[in-house]
C-alpha cells in the first residue's frame, strides 16, 4: 500500500487543528485512507522501512513481530507527515498519548519511536485499552500534540 | 429528567477551567447532576431530541439503540452548555477525546456528533475502555477542549 | 523506598515539557525510578504519608486498601515534585486525566486527591483501562497539565 | 459479487418446496452460491443497495454497520428472488423466522425488512443463536414461508 | 400491569396471519405492548394467576421461581387471547416452538403449559438460545400455530 | 438399546399431529423413550446402522465421531418411523429444521441425512443453539414436517 | 441404593458429637456411605420419597429437578436418622447451615425442608459455594445442630 | 425504607432460637422483610446512619461505597435488634460468621463492625462465597450467636 | 518465620471466646501475626514439621504440595496453641468447619489433620469458597470449637 | 478391568518399533484395549497396586487422588509390559516424555514413577497439554524409549 | 499453491538431519515455504488430493472439513518428500509425534494417515496443544523420524 | 544467581543419558538447581549475557522482554554445559523440541538460539503448551538430543 499524503480522517473529523501556537492532531491509527486498508505487517509498508525495523525474512518471526512494528512505523510516519503539513517537523511534537491493545508490544514500539525522536523526547502517556477503531487488527493509536509558535 | 444548567462535577473537580486562550473541560458522561440519575434511553432526554435522533416507537429497536443515542446527545449537549457558560460556542471546540464501552456504538455516536459540529470538525481520538464512572450503564465519555482567545 | 527527586522517565521520554505558558507532564505511575521498584503498599511510602492515608494497622484491611492508597499518594506527590521542578506548584495543575485498573478504587483515590488540591480543583477525566506499564501491579496512572504563565 | 439467480442450496437440500397452497423456503444466509463467498459488507452487494442502506463513505462507520446491513439486504433479496421463482412475490410471504448472532443487530435488520415488506407485514419470530452455517461471519439467517394458493 | 388485548407487535410485524385453514402467530414474549414493560415476576400478572402458579409468599422462593412462572403464564395467555381474536381457541393450537434462555426452567414452563392444554397436546420443539428480544430479562419465547378450518 | 415404536413424547406433548394435508412432528432427539436413556454412540444403535455409518473399530476415532453419527441416524430413523405411523413415508417429509450443539458436526449429519432422503430433498434450516432437552449429551434436534394429502 | 443407618463419615471425622446439652453434626451430603455412590436423582431414593417429592414421570422434567430434590430429601433424612441415633428427633434440630452449588435450587430445597420441619423451624443460614466434597455432582450440604438437654 | 422490628425470615425459618444459655440467629442479609426490598445504598438506610458511615455527597464515590456500607450497617443493626428482642444486647454476641461476595469490601465492613462492637469483640470467621439469597445484589450475610445465660 | 504465641487477630476480633462450657475460635488462616507474612510453603514452617509432612527435597514436587501441606499444619498447630491458651488441649476440639480454595487439596489436609486428632475425631464440614482473607495465597481456613466444661 | 498383554494401539499405529539398537514406544494412555474402557480410579487397577499406591479407603480422598495415581501406575505398567514384549526390561528405558492435563498431578506421578525406576533414572521431559486422546478423562500420556543393543 | 520441493524451514533450522542410521525431521506444518502462505482448505492442495480426501463440493461441509483434511494431507506429503530427499521413503518413517489444536480433528487425520502408511504403521504419540507456529490457522504439526541404515 | 555446573534434575531423573552414539537430554527449564530459584529476568543471568541479549536499561522494556530473553539464554546455556559434560559441544546437538507458554515469545527465543548455533542448525519442533514445571513463571522448556559417535 502507499503511504502518501497526510493522515486523512476516517470519519468526519480533522486530521489536525492549529490553535494559537499549538497543533493538535487526531489520534492516528495504521489505516491507509486512500485504500481503506489496515496495515497488517511488513508487506504494507515500504521495503526500506521494513528493513530498518529488522525484518528477519523468517516467516514465523516476521508474522509475530511484523504487525506491531509496521503499525508503529506507519503511525509515527503519518504523524510526521501531518506535522510537516502543518508547517512543523517531528521535533516540534512535545506530547504523545499512546494506546495499545497489548502492552507486551511496548518494547517494539519504543524502539521505533526512538527512530523518530532523535533529540529531546516528548512527554508520554501509555495505556492498554480494549479496542480501537476500526477493527481488532489495530494494535496502536497515537495522539500527538506539537508546539509551533507563530513568528511575530 | 431535566437538562438545565452546565455540567456539574460528580466529585470534587471543575466542570471547566479557562487557562490562557483555552477552555479545558472535564470528561462528560450522561448523568444528570441535579437528580443523580443516569441517562438510559430516550425517556431521559427531551422529546424533541429523541425525535431528532430517530426514535422509531418500536420497543425492540428503541431499547437497543436508545441508550447510546440518548447518551451521545446528552453528553454533547452538556459540552455545548458548558462551553457557552465559559463564553464560547460549540464551534470553538477543536478537540475531542472519546471513550466508549463498546465501539460498535461508534456509528450511532458519529451521526449525533455531526448534528453538533456542522462546520469545521474538531480533531478526534476514539478508544474503547473497560469502564467509566459511575456504573456500567455509562456507554460513552467525551473530553472536550475549546479555543477562546481573549479579546485584546 | 525513597521518594526523592522528580519523576524520571522509565523509558526514553521527558518527565515534563514546558511549551509556551504550559507545562505538560508524562503520565505518572507509582514506580520509583531510582530503585526500579513498584509501590505496592504502605511499606513503600513514608510513614507519615501512610498515617495520613488512614493505615489501620490491621493486616487484612491494610493489604486490601494499602495498594491503591499508597499508589494514589505516590503518584500525586510525584506530580507535585515535578511541577515544582518546573517552577510551579500543585495549584498550577489545572487538568488531570486519570486511568484506573479498577474503578472501585475511585473513592480511595478521590480522598487522596483532595489532600493535594485544597483550593480550586482541576478538570478531570476518569476511565478504567485494561493495563498500564510496566506490570499488572500498577493500579493508577495520572497525566497532569499545569499552567505557568511566564512573567513578562 | 453477483446476486443473480435464486437461492441455491449450499448442501443437499431444496431452495424451496411447494406443498399444497404453500411455498416453504430453506433458511437463507448471505452466501453467494455461484462464487461460494460470504457477503461481508457493502462491497459485496450492488452499489444501489449500499446507497439505499445508508452507506456513509466513512470507513469506521461502514466497517461496523456494513456487515449486518449488507447481509440483511442480501438475505431478503434472495428470499424475494426465490419466491418469485416459485411464482409469487414478496407480499406472499406471511411468516419469517429470523436467527441472529447478536441481537444488537436487530434495529439494522428491522429497517431493511421494512424496505421489503411495504404492505401487510408477516408474522415474525426472532432469536439469537450461537452460530449458523458455514462460518462465524454469518450474522443472520431467515426462514420464510409464503402462501400461494393455486388457481382453481 | 394489565393484560388486555391481543399480542401487539413490538416492531413492524403481524401478531397473527390467517392463511388457508391455518393461523400462524408471531413468537410471543412476556412484554406488555401497552406499557412497554417486561413481565419480571408475580407482581406483573394478575393475583389469581400468581396464586394458580403456586406463589409461596416467601421472598427468596418467589424471586427465584417467579420470573419464569409469570412469563410462562403471560406468554401462553397471550397466545390464547390471540387465537381467540382469530376466531379459535387454545385447543386449536397444534404446534409450539419454545425458545428458552435456560432449559433448567423447562419443568416450570411444562407445568404451566398443562394448565392451558388440558386435552390433546400440541407437537412441541424446545431449544435453549442465547438471547431473545428485547432484553436479557426475557426467559422464554413461544411460537404457536393453530388449525382453524374455515366452514364450507 | 432398542429402537422400536414411534417417537414417544418425553413430556406431555404429541409425537405428531395431522392437520389438513400436513403432518407436523415434534422436534426429535436421540432419547429412547422406553428406557429413558440417551443415545451416546455406536453401542446404542443397531450394529447394521453403525456399520453403515462407518464405524472404524478404532477406539479414538469412534469415540469422537460416534455420538453425532449415532444420534443423527437415530433421530432421522425416528422421524421415518413416526411419518410411517402417520401413514406416510420419508419422502413425504418436505421440511426440516435442524438444531445443533456444535456446527462442526454438520458434515457428519449431512452424510447421514442423504441416506434417508435419496430423492427430492426437503427444505432445510440449520442453526447452532446453546442446549436442548434433556441434557448436554444431546447434540442434535430435528423438527420435520410432511405433506400427506388425504385422498379425495 | 439403600438408606439404612446413620450418616457414616466419608473421611476420618465423626458423624455427630454430643457435648453438654448439644448434638453437633458434621455437614451431610447425599452420598451413600455403604456403596460410596452419590445420589443423582429419583432412582437413588426410595420410590415413596420420589413420589412425595413430585416425580412427574416425564423424562425432561425429572432429569432437571430430580437431582436437587432427591439430594435435599436424602440429606435431611440422613440428618433425621443421625439425630435419632443420638437419642433425639428432627424437632430437636434448632440450627441449619446450608451450602448450595446453585441458589436457583433453593425453592426446591425449601419445599423439601418443610416436610421435615413441620413445627417450629430452625434458624437457617444459606450461601452458595464453589464446590463440595467429593465431586461436582454434589448440589447441597447441610450442617445441623440439635439441642438435647440431658435429663437431670 | 423502614428498619423497624426484628429480622423476619424471608422463607420458613426462625429469626432466632434460644437453646440453653445461647441465642442462635439465622444468617442476616440486608433485605427489609416488610417491603421485600433489598438495601442497595445510602438511600435505603436512615440519614443519620448514612452520615455516620461517611456519605460524601459525591455521586461517583457514594455509588461505589454506598452498597457495602449501607448493607453492613443494616445487617449489624438487624442483629442488634434481634438480640434485643431475645432479651440481650449487642455485647452478648460472641461469634460472627461473615460471608462476602467480594472480600475487597472487607475494610468497609470492618469499620462498620467496630461501631457496633465497642468493647470485647466477638470471634470472627470471614469467607468469600459465590452468592447469597435472594439475588446478586446481596453483598454480605452475617450469622451471629449470643450468650445469654438465664438467671438462676 | 516463627510460630510462637496464640493466634492473634488480623483485624479487630477475638482469637477465642469462652462462653459457658464452650470455647469458640475465630477462623484461623496461615498468617504469622508477628511478621504479617503468609505461610507459602515448607520454608515458612519448622524443619521438623516439614519433614513430618513428607518434604521430598525435589523442587517440582515440593513447590506443588508444599503450600497446602504447610498451611494445613500451620493452621491446625495454631488451633492447638489457642485451645491450650484457653486451658484445654486438641482433643477438646469437637467441631471443625473447613474452607478450601480448591478441594483437590483435601487429601493433603486430611492427612495432616489425622496427625492432630489421634483419638476421637471432631465433626467436620468442608466446602470450597471463592476466597479468604487476606489474599489469594490463602488456601484454607479452619474454624474450631472446643468443649471445656468448667470444674464445679 | 484386566491388565494383561502389551499395549495395543487404539488406532492404526504400532505399540512399539525396534530400529537398530533402540525400541521406540507409542505414547501410552490408561485405556484398556481389550475392553475399550478408561482407567478412572483404584477400582480399575489390581487391588495390590491400589494398596501400593496408598488407597486410603476414605471416599473423598480416594476420589480425588485415585484417578491420577491409578492412571500413572497403569501407564507405567503398560510400558513395562511392552518393553518386556520387545525383549527388554524397565531398566532399559532411558527416556520419557510425559504429558499432563494438570501439572498439580506431578507429585503423585513422580512417586509412582520411582516405584518403576529403582536404579538409574531416565531423562525426562514434562509438559501440560490441553487434551489427549480419547477423552477428557485421560490425565497423563507417557512416551518411552528404550535402548536394547542387539547381541553381536 | 504448489507443493514442490522438500520442507524448507520457516526459521533458522534444518528440514532434516541424518545422524547415524537415523533421519530426524523438524516438526512440519502446512505452510508453503515458497509463498509463505498457510494451507487453509481444499483450494490450497492439488485437485487430485482434494478428491482423494472426499471433497463433497458442498460449501458448508467442505468449509468445515477442508482445513484439517487439507493440512493433514499437506503435512504428510511434505514428510514424504523430505524423507525421499534424504534417500528414503515413507515406509522408513517409524515414529510420529502429532500435535493438534483440537483433537476432534483426529478421525480426519487418522484417515489421511492410513493413505500414507499402507504397510507397517509407525509408533505414534498424539496430544492437543494450545497453539503452533506461525498462526492460529495451523491445526496440526507432525514430527517424523525415519530409520535409514547406511549400506555397509 | 550462579550458573555453574550442568543441569541438575529438579526431581528424580537424569540430566542426560548416553545410549549408543547418542546423548539424550531431559527437558531443560530456567531454574537454578543450586538455589532452587527461577530465572525471571536479566538480574538472574550474568551481566555479559544480559548485555548480549540487548538489555535496554529502560524499566518498561526490560520488564517485558527480560523474562523470555533471560530464560532462553539460560536454558540454551545449560544445554551447552550439559552436552560438554557429556564430552561434546553445542554443534553436536542435532535436534530440539521447544515448548512455549506463549508463542509470541518465539522471535525473542529465535534470536537467542542463533547465538548458540552458529553453524549447521538442528531440526526443530515448536509448540505452545498450557504449562510447564514448576510454576507459571516458566516460559520455555527445551529438550535437546546430541550425536556423539564414540571413537572406534
Amino acid at each position: 500500500m502507499t503511504t502518501l499524503g497526510i493522515a486523512q480522517p476516517l470519519a468526519r473529523y480533522a486530521a489536525y487543528r492549529r490553535v494559537g501556537d499549538f497543533v493538535f492532531l487526531s489520534g492516528v491509527i495504521a489505516v491507509d485512507p486512500a485504500s481503506a486498508t489496515i496495515v497488517k505487517g511488513y508487506a504494507d509498508i515500504p521495503d526500506a522501512a521494513a528493513t530498518l525495523l529488522g525484518r528477519s525474512g523468517e516467516f514465523s518471526t516476521d508474522i509475530k513481530e511484523g504487525p506491531i512494528l509496521a503499525q508503529s512505523w506507519y503511525v509515527l510516519d503519518r504523524i510526521r507527515q501531518t506535522v510537516e503539513a502543518a508547517g512543523g517537523q517531528m521535533g516540534d511534537v512535545f506530547k504523545l498519548v499512546q494506546y495499545f491493545r497489548n502492552l507486551d508490544h511496548f518494547p517494539h514500539y519504543s524502539r521505533v519511536r526512538k527512530l523518530f525522536f532523535t533529540e529531546e523526547p516528548p512527554v508520554s502517556t501509555v495505556v492498554e485499552v480494549s479496542a480501537m477503531l476500526p477493527t481488532a487488527d489495530i494494535l496502536i493509536e497515537v495522539e500527538a500534540t506539537a508546539y509551533l509558535p507563530a513568528p511575530h
